[in-house]
């Protein structure tokens, strides 16, 4: 039986790209859906066994409406992450040459990222934003606008042709999706696993940040992201979005999460899942399993 | 002679507001402008003597444009702020019904706050997207919707009336607008300032972060406001917006900015201003100007 | 049957009178011995049941012959601590006057608490050094010396009086003695309870004294003791003596216990036992058992 | 002019071999006081330009005795450290053998550092406690007892002879010695350098001890000791006596120095001096002055 997965449409984004390099042999049945929330809602009721939505980007930083999204829904767990590497072409219907460009239709976000090439290759074009570079494209393909800075992907949804290719400013960008599902447990630990939480710290202790960031350090873990974002509670209220190296089933991230659980406001445990670039970060000798193992047996015998 | 300001457009959006709250006298001549980059960018060009462009919102988080365009700009900086309270009519043009609203437009910020509301009293409506509430307003008094989802500000300016008020799902939602000037000095201390900073932190040093937080902890300074964002150079590259409770012209502040200018990759100040809602947080004895003048002068006879 | 005690003597010391104070009713036959390991060996053997010895005293500090014996014997716990008053006579045989002493003997530690009345009031005498109070005391009673510096109990084991009483120059000097036993287990929790540990850091480790700190205050836990001592392994190689608030089967001194023994070079548990003043300490909110046992069964269902 | 020096005497101790190594050309007039106390009062009277006494031990750690006399005496300073190996030998009167030898007197440190050799060697020998070990090299020579347990220094100043050499358990015990004097300003940084200082905390303050290394580790500033001793105010009131890496002219120094000053209850600055063992330590490079002066500049700018 095919599972199905939601993702955050239209056809011909990068989460629709993120959906191929993740089921790269096509098993699952890919629905694209408006909006982040729409796909967990989509989870929840069962209708899609798993969901794609972008999550962070390393131009323009997180995505607020998959962080909000995780929020509403209690047991919708990340349990994999992919990553794709950004990249903006300038997709024109076949037979449009570049000097015939006079409206260029995008999402803001890919706007900024190849402004540069823009005021080089097209300086008298006028740029219009849409929701999204599919949308832009698709508009393209209807006739609306001369050209689109949409992805590669997007030129094969909508029967469009690249003008020029990789135009963004900036190489090497990329975009970090998970993969979510509904009630699911923690995936294995691999060895390279990443655990995504967020903590709600008491705003009125001075210090409080300090002391959350120490229950990290104290047992060896490091972060690889940390972000702040209001809670909608007021100005200066914020809870912390934190991705930490290690998995929930180790000793040190288990004494850690109850560390938070003990001393935060609010803990939400998001998942724990592999890597999408596989590399083990080292455990401190003094916070390994062995570590945990041989104190516990110590502690026991006083 | 009447100094100039440059503000975020269009006409009728909460900035606007800002800048009336702001110059209540109307002393300034008062220019919209279509992007935060522009209005920095007349700064420079001494086209414009202030700018007025949102900093913040307590639901939506920081605004990332204003983020990249101060740091874009390095001799610009924050001398004054404005809260402003976030409020959403329903607009329409007058002689309208609300039962006879099919279609809303409004920005996907503004639709989001206002969800419930909508959900409620306008379940049968079409939502659109616009770029802004004022343009979603504009759009009204041209008939190409029933109504917008905008403020009040912007029924003044598009000659439209509220045919709902204040229908914000969550009351008292604020947002923190900035008041800027290129090549200014430090606003004078008030008693009841905020500094603004952006630090980056040496990514592979673990516990970076940690210590960036201790330069501030040991000398009495609280954060009110802590954000991570990318640089750009990579996911997992961040740098920090820090808010502080004090003036750089107080010891202890000077003391922590060489401090962060000694362990940080790079930091940049912003500003020291007065906190728009003018109140004084207390400093801790030990950290007060009185405290550095007399362990000062202990020192010197050692 | 009776059970045996050590005690460090000689008779007539602080140590006797801590030994009684412990022991009111006089249940055990306690019998002084030259020194403290001598004390802990007896233990060691099965020829004592429990030993009293000095361990700290608020003028003069730890002491060394204590620690160093506890160090010495690795089954050897503290069971129960004891206070004492250290108060001093002037002691002299029956018939002496004031007016007559030319010679006081007393050990140094009671010559220094004693220094400002003898100069007062014996401006002319000649202080002798003698290897204990007692022995002083007994000295007198043999007619070596016109008079002792001495415990009251003092004048009862060797026949002599009060010429003058509490004379030292500081009231309300405590000594804290501790109650040995030999492969004993950890004592009952009271909720008033001390844990003593003594924690072998790494030296070349920079920030590592912080980091044992940290071990405590991530757990909730206050320490009343921190005492460093050279290892003998050089100069600057430290162990660090500590008396920490809360008992060992408490999770948060456990998880702290599991946190040192991770990351220190060495740890010795030395005992969990009643508070003699019996006050027990605020455990914060965050910290209790009922705060690790709803945090555990958090994380069990993750 | 020959200068006065004043040493905690008797002659023949390890502290008379401290003043040879320091003045070597013997070109001070040495005189042997009978305790640290005297000999800092004779600085303060004038009477002496300098004073060496014992400060720690690597074997029984710091001499309570000098700590005490460096609180008592406000202007007093550390200007210099020596090193020196202590070493015992078993002296006795020319013609005695070590058959002969049935009573052996010593300090009671001494002793403990040559345990286990008189076990080995003088098994039936009965030990007797002195207040020096010079005391018991001339009680030796006046016939009292058989042998003594004393330096090499000791041999020479009562006319003894070494019937063993070198009989401590352990090699390689130091004992470091710092020469005081009364009103000196901070020896000139040699970049090899050591800062002694006491700090009294807040007791009631948790956390308190964690900020006191804070300031440390925030400039960069390694400790090599830190010592908790008894501030005699009650059981559980300690000062820490600290030997921090650098200078008081280092401006990381005097840094830490204004926030331990603000912070603390007390602080008392015992002096910059050269270490003995002439090595620099390395200062992080976020530390060192030039980096102070770096952010300096950029701060004046701001």
């Amino acid at each position: 039986m095919t599972s199905r997965i939601a993702y955050l449409g239209p056809a011909g984004t990068f989460t629709e790209q993120a959906v191929r390099q993740w089921d790269s042999r096509q098993e699952h049945e890919a629905t694209p859906v408006p909006t982040v929330a729409e796909a967990l809602q989509r989870l929840v009721a069962g209708e899609a066994h798993a969901a794609v939505v972008p999550f962070e980007n390393s131009v323009e930083g997180s995505v607020p409406a998959t962080l909000q999204a995780l929020l509403d829904q209690e047991r919708v767990r990340i349990v994999e992450e992919v990553l794709v590497e950004v990249q903006f072409d300038l997709l024109v219907r076949p037979g449009t040459s570049q000097d015939q460009v006079r409206v260029v239709a995008t999402h803001p976000h890919a706007a900024a990222q190849t402004r540069a090439w823009t005021a080089r290759h097209l300086p008298q074009a006028q740029l219009v934003p849409e929701s999204s570079t599919a949308r832009a494209a698709q508009a393209v393909a209807e006739g609306t606008y001369d050209a689109a800075i949409a992805s590669t992907e997007a030129a094969r949804s909508y029967g469009l042709e690249a003008s020029a290719e990789r135009i963004a400013d900036r190489a090497g960008a990329l975009t970090r999706f998970v993969v979510l599902r509904h009630g699911a447990p923690a995936a294995a630990p691999t060895g390279a696993d990443r655990t995504t939480l967020v903590a709600l710290i008491w705003q009125n202790r001075p210090g409080a940040l300090l002391e959350l960031l120490e229950q990290f350090a104290v047992r060896g873990i490091d972060l690889s992201r940390l972000e702040s974002r209001p809670t909608g509670e007021g100005l200066g209220e914020y809870c912390f979005w934190i991705d930490a190296d290690g998995h929930v089933s180790e000793p040190r991230m288990g004494e850690a999460l109850l560390g938070l659980r003990r001393t935060c406001r609010d803990v939400r445990f998001l998942g724990s899942y592999p890597r999408a670039d596989g590399q083990a970060r080292p455990v401190p000798v003094h916070a390994d399993e062995q570590a945990y193992a041989e104190a516990r047996s110590w502690l026991q015998e006083l």
